[in-house]
């Protein structure tokens, strides 16, 4: 049985205990009931999840996964491409947004090399697992095979069980990538069925003239390519990435090890959809941690049912969005962890 | 020259700089423009009123104010008055939501007796400043004189100031006085012309018929005492709470030194409000930390033209939700100090 097998048959289904032992505690805390809001929906997606209401969060982890895309060459981006190896190389500086937010909340960063087209010497922080030199140009032919696609999706649960020796008790996701706004619209029009112009963006910062170009050379990679919508893996083998296969891949590794998974904005949000489309039992480990500005990003969130923790406007990636919506989850847990309820703080009860 | 007029005399018009120095850092940093959204605005906020994009926060304080109010005699809260005093000392115990939550930020509290209808023991961690024991019971009489109003906004600036000596970047603002959404609702009525139905909560938890009653009771305090909308300091002596009025000294005395508010809820920004009346400048050295699940506080925000931080339906007050802000703001200010621009991490500038 390969990797990607074994792991989505040890996904277990996960029920949300909304109304069981954790509410029970929460209902003890020395607070009007609710009034904690979306913090009491994370502390209870974290604990029944852990299947304990005593569970901490010690070990933070993003993955900041990185791949080169070929329909760069169609000026989908305002960037140039070289700037997805200069970024990496900004990461492991500790120079970057990743970098400064993850420190920020105490989270470690792993950067993934998925497929960047340079090449890289091993450093710490830097794990060199690339699937192939950038992905093929999706206007003119399929992003890789389906040999690659099921690859990259390895790569994403080989780093995440490379970390657990260490310990992890909650993942971000994120993405480095020049043109990935591209793709990942492909998929989630693939995905959802909407229109391209519907789940097209400004991406790092196009104008008008820019986004109309990019709907068109989307629509003319679904129209080439052809994926089939029932079958994941072929969507992200005709108009994926090597790092959305790799953020999927962690989705599906995480929840077979019952870790809960932050999920950063468009892109990552592609990548979720990838992991449930191949396995729905993953979809109740994850939680979206932000609205990106990137148009689509909400048709891709409704599909999978999330209300996003942040909304700032945010549309950098990196997981930048992921690790501070992972520390307000972070405050969630606190609460059933840390907070007196109101018989240890001799507080009386509500009058009714 | 009294303390309140003192330090109204010291407050600076701050003009908060968008298009300047520090639009100019924040374009060299190696992101698309404007990628990092509202934490861009953040950070503009905070280096305006510091006149600096090096300044960085290391004291962060979070100010509790407490106080009771004689109209929990007429059942507008779900909870026994006595729960002020529990809960203050909860606070004191590091158990309560504040002290987790200020933890987790690494903001240090302080807890103020604004007027609880309790004794306390003078511990480390509070500071009791009374003006009364409890108010007046709005549905009948005035809530304070005009001198315990003009007290209670000075009890606000006293505090702040006492915690200059130890360092003090960024200001948090909280509230903890069983009913004093009853007052908030009130305050927030008055000074914004709008309907008490509309400003008028379930607070900690009332029921249908409770809200009803809640709204009666409001409207009877402000036909009794009639409350003078252009005169902020007879609102807060007619209608208003020692602790609120703590609040909006906090808020009158940050901005005399120059130091960011959050605000926290409804109650706080009930104080705002008051703050911002009495003087308009105070308005440009505040943040709006979250939106409460509260009925009525939009139309509060709205009024000091402000969007929050944070939509997470917290209603607990305590400074929860603004140590939370408090924290997203953190963020974007390390934007400005920490991250590398595009030169420094010698990433290519976009195409266009």
């Amino acid at each position: 049985m390969s990797l990607l097998d074994q792991i989505i048959e040890n996904i277990e289904e996960v029920s949300i205990d909304s109304n069981g032992g954790i509410r029970d505690r929460l209902n003890k805390l020395a607070i009007p009931s609710g009034s904690l809001g979306r913090l009491e929906e994370f502390a209870t997606i974290y604990a029944s999840i852990k299947g304990s209401t005593d569970a901490t969060i010690r070990h933070k982890v993003v993955f900041t996964m990185a791949g080169d895309h070929g329909v760069c060459d169609e000026g989908v981006s305002a960037f140039p491409q070289k700037v997805t190896r200069q970024m990496v190389e900004n990461f492991l500086d500790g120079g970057a947004t990743i970098s400064v937010f993850a420190r920020h909340v105490g989270a470690k960063v792993v950067v993934v090399d998925c497929g960047v087209k340079a090449e890289f010497e091993p450093v710490e922080g830097l794990k060199i697992k690339k699937v192939g030199y950038g992905t093929g140009n999706i206007a003119c032919v399929p992003a890789m095979s389906r040999e690659q696609a099921i690859k990259s999706l390895e790569v994403g649960i080989e780093v995440l069980n490379d970390e657990l020796c260490n310990g992890l008790d909650i993942v971000a996701t994120g993405d480095m990538g020049i043109a990935n706004t591209t793709p990942s619209s492909a998929i989630v029009a693939c995905l959802t069925g909407q229109d391209v112009s519907k789940v097209t963006g400004r991406g790092t910062g196009l104008n008008d003239n820019g986004i109309e170009k990019k709907i068109s050379i989307i629509k003319k990679a679904l129209d080439i390519n052809k994926p089939d919508p029932l079958d994941p893996i072929d969507v992200l083998a005709k108009v994926g990435g090597f790092e959305i296969g790799g953020i999927a891949g962690l989705c599906l590794a995480a929840a077979s090890h019952r870790i809960p998974v932050l999920i950063d904005g468009f892109i990552s949000t592609a990548g979720a959809l990838i992991a449930c489309e191949i396995e729905p039992k993953v979809n109740n480990y994850l939680i979206s941690a932000h609205i990106s500005a990137e148009n689509g990003h909400c048709i891709a969130l409704e599909k999978l049912g999330k209300k996003a923790i942040l909304d700032l406007d945010l549309r950098l990636g990196e997981g930048t969005g992921a690790v501070l919506g992972m520390g307000l989850v972070e405050v969630g847990v606190k609460i059933l962890t840390q907070m007196s309820t109101f018989s240890e703080a001799g507080v009386s009860t509500p009058n009714h």
